[in-house]
């Protein structure tokens, strides 16, 4: 048996740059033209980056499927058909204008994975899989993590009657991609078809960027809990309502958004990591001169602690209702919109993913992530990490996302080693 | 000549309180019938109410005519022809979802002092002229009080190219509903043609109700200064960016909102009169998982003081340098949308509106109107005046706005003396 680990082997194993770099400049050109880089899940630009995907994969001895749950499937069979599953992969889906690598690296990095190590001549204990998630990003749906979500079994059939604005629900949509909604009550993967997962991805934040380094060793995805807040006054006419008799909902919502801003910090200098952001909020009416009557927001809450999560939002639920109902004389109401709890990677696949990028000779530091991914659900499977490499300034989600080629080969290369530790120690 | 103060002559005159009422009942019911009481200018709903209009003022004896502004006329000839023309009037166009009598009582109102007057045998020294302002309320082109800045020429050639969403542009929707735009670019109306201006509106706050009189002696209108403000930052996901990291414009906004609010208490307090409201904001790109980038947003300032006016908003500007720009490390950019200055009604018409109060044994007080009504721009044309009635709880521009008979018929009935007053010192 090979011993991936050795040094001839590791030299043996050549990550192609150019092939990456035109894999990653010909995904990105499937796009709304006038708004790159878009490409939605579910519409036609995707079922055509798809069918580019399924050539390249292919092209580099992959056989491929598509599973129940929409996930485009492409395995190498391994030697010992008694082992489990290795499993790598992301997402091509993009949001609206962009993220160009969010997603995409991590696909055409493990495709590289494993076209390299099946160019260099070895063959691995385990059977690799290369997966494209279905819509990972927020889809038309509502719901995001669509194919990791059917795989590891989280996608309920309320999930799947939840309509897009053409009033097609995510069952059609999933059939009509060629997946199979009624196969989804159920998990697609057992818990033990699958010995670990593991995912490269960008950072989608500065961490990395601003402490110098060249790899981040995930250990964890932070949980989210969402509400939707609701602050109700009354619209009055803002040329003759005194102040002094007026309910004003957004002065209301500035102060609950400027304490959810100092708790946070708070939050983060005295407990430990904790973010709390109100990214989206609407007035009614909303005229210059009405003074508003009802402001919607919505509040976010992201941690690596749950009991930390619970705490932040039962500390606004007692301050909202001193500070907004009895002070400013206004209602407020929490609804809940989502949880999600926190999730921690397997020591396994942390510890083999930083001995990767120690022997590759590159700069590691263990890192969280506060965004949710495919790798999360994932978790639910199997032992499962992740791998972060540097994002320019810590864009993304956004036309100016960017990585460097360096980077984007730094990590298909601690990827594509760490596979191969996975295959070595489970053997 | 008959001198109309004359206990004789006023008990004479007859205001038809079934004719008010019926003439309410039925203008409201031009409405859009799921949205009552919206009745929009230059729709058809707003045709159909002219049209019914013009026949109410010919069965009053009224000559009726439609100036270039786009304002119905009723005219009543004076016996002195040498003497200029008292006007009253008001509008019949609506905010959408209501306001069913913001200005349409004017309009009724005024129309049954005509008539009373008219049916009681007197005729009056001065023509009356019976006056439906085009538009008062915010058009679809984006101004207001259209056909009173058309008679006393403050309407633009640059407004008349404001375009409503179908591009139809305000010049052209003149033309449409019979005036003539090409004669806009000066008054309607010389200095010396009008001798007096008075109009019937209700209050739209709580002022009148809560000091439990029947009638408001309406001093001055506010000026208003409105300003667009946006407060830029930097768009940023909010699962991976940490708190000290965060550029979040929403925040900013937050403490501008509650600055504004808590200043205009302040200056209430110690320097009198003003109030300021934040009524209109959006966000960018307005995401739960966004921390904000941009937000835009809507000061209005209004004060019967234009010293106090600047003061405010200089403070204002002067407090988001530091603390916006400097301390929350954001930009903050004032954009100046429209200034009107405060507006004082001529001393006579006050007074004769406050006599005729007297002599019908209504309570009255003197108020100062915080929104802006037709009768601030005739105020530029010729000695002006208004009469406001309570309105239910100070509801206004919304379904629930309401009056009773009684405070309608009080108000006709001040209108109407103060009318035949006018006529009288005129003479």
């Amino acid at each position: 048996m090979i011993r991936p680990l050795d040094k001839k082997i590791r030299s043996s194993i050549k990550i192609n740059k150019k092939r990456v770099q035109q894999r990653l400049d010909k995904l990105s050109k499937f796009t709304i033209p006038e708004r790159p880089w878009t490409r939605r899940a579910f519409t036609d630009d995707y079922a055509s980056a798809r069918k580019w995907l399924i050539k390249e994969m292919k092209s580099a001895g992959l056989v491929i499927r598509l599973d129940a749950g929409g996930n485009l499937i492409g395995t190498i069979k391994g030697s010992n058909s008694k082992l489990g599953i290795i499993a790598s992969g992301s997402h091509i889906d993009t949001v609206m204008g962009g993220g160009r690598y969010d997603g995409m690296l991590g696909v055409v990095a493990a495709l590289e994975a494993a076209q390299s190590i099946y160019e260099s001549g070895i063959q691995l204990n385990h059977t690799l899989e290369i997966i494209d998630f279905l819509s990972e990003e927020t889809s038309d749906y509502g719901i995001s993590c669509i194919g990791s979500r059917a795989m590891s079994g989280n996608l309920s059939n309320k999930d799947l009657q939840f309509t897009n604005t053409s009033g097609e629900n995510l069952g059609q949509a999933i059939k009509r991609i060629g997946g199979n909604p009624k196969k989804l009550n159920a998990p697609l993967r057992s818990k033990n078809e699958l010995t670990a997962y593991l995912e490269l991805h960008i950072e989608q934040g500065r961490i990395i960027e601003t402490s110098n380094k060249q790899i981040g060793v995930v250990t964890n995805i932070v949980g989210i809990l969402r509400y939707e807040i609701t602050i109700s006054g009354r619209a009055d006419h803002s040329g003759t309502t005194p102040m002094h008799l007026r309910q004003d909902a957004l002065v209301g919502a500035s102060k609950f958004i400027e304490k959810v801003n100092s708790l946070a910090k708070t939050f983060q200098r005295t407990q430990g990591h904790l973010v709390a952001t109100v990214g989206k909020l609407s007035v009614l009416p909303n005229a210059t001169n009405v003074v508003p009557g009802e402001v919607r927001l919505s509040l976010e809450i992201r941690s690596d602690n749950k009991k930390r999560l619970n705490n932040f939002l039962n500390t606004m639920i007692k301050w909202s209702k001193i500070k907004i109902d009895k002070q400013e004389q206004l209602q407020i109401k929490y609804q809940p919109l989502s949880v999600s709890n926190p999730i921690f990677f397997a020591d396994t696949v942390i510890n083999k993913v930083a001995n990767s990028a120690t022997s590759l000779g590159l700069s590691w530091m263990k890192i969280k992530s506060g965004a949710g991914h495919d790798a999360g659900y994932m978790a639910s499977l199997c032992p499962a990490g992740m791998i972060f490499i540097p994002c320019f300034d810590g864009r993304s989600h956004c036309p100016e996302e960017n990585i460097t080629i360096k980077d984007a080969i730094n990590g298909a290369s601690v990827l594509t080693h760490a596979l191969l530790l996975l295959d070595n120690q489970e053997s």
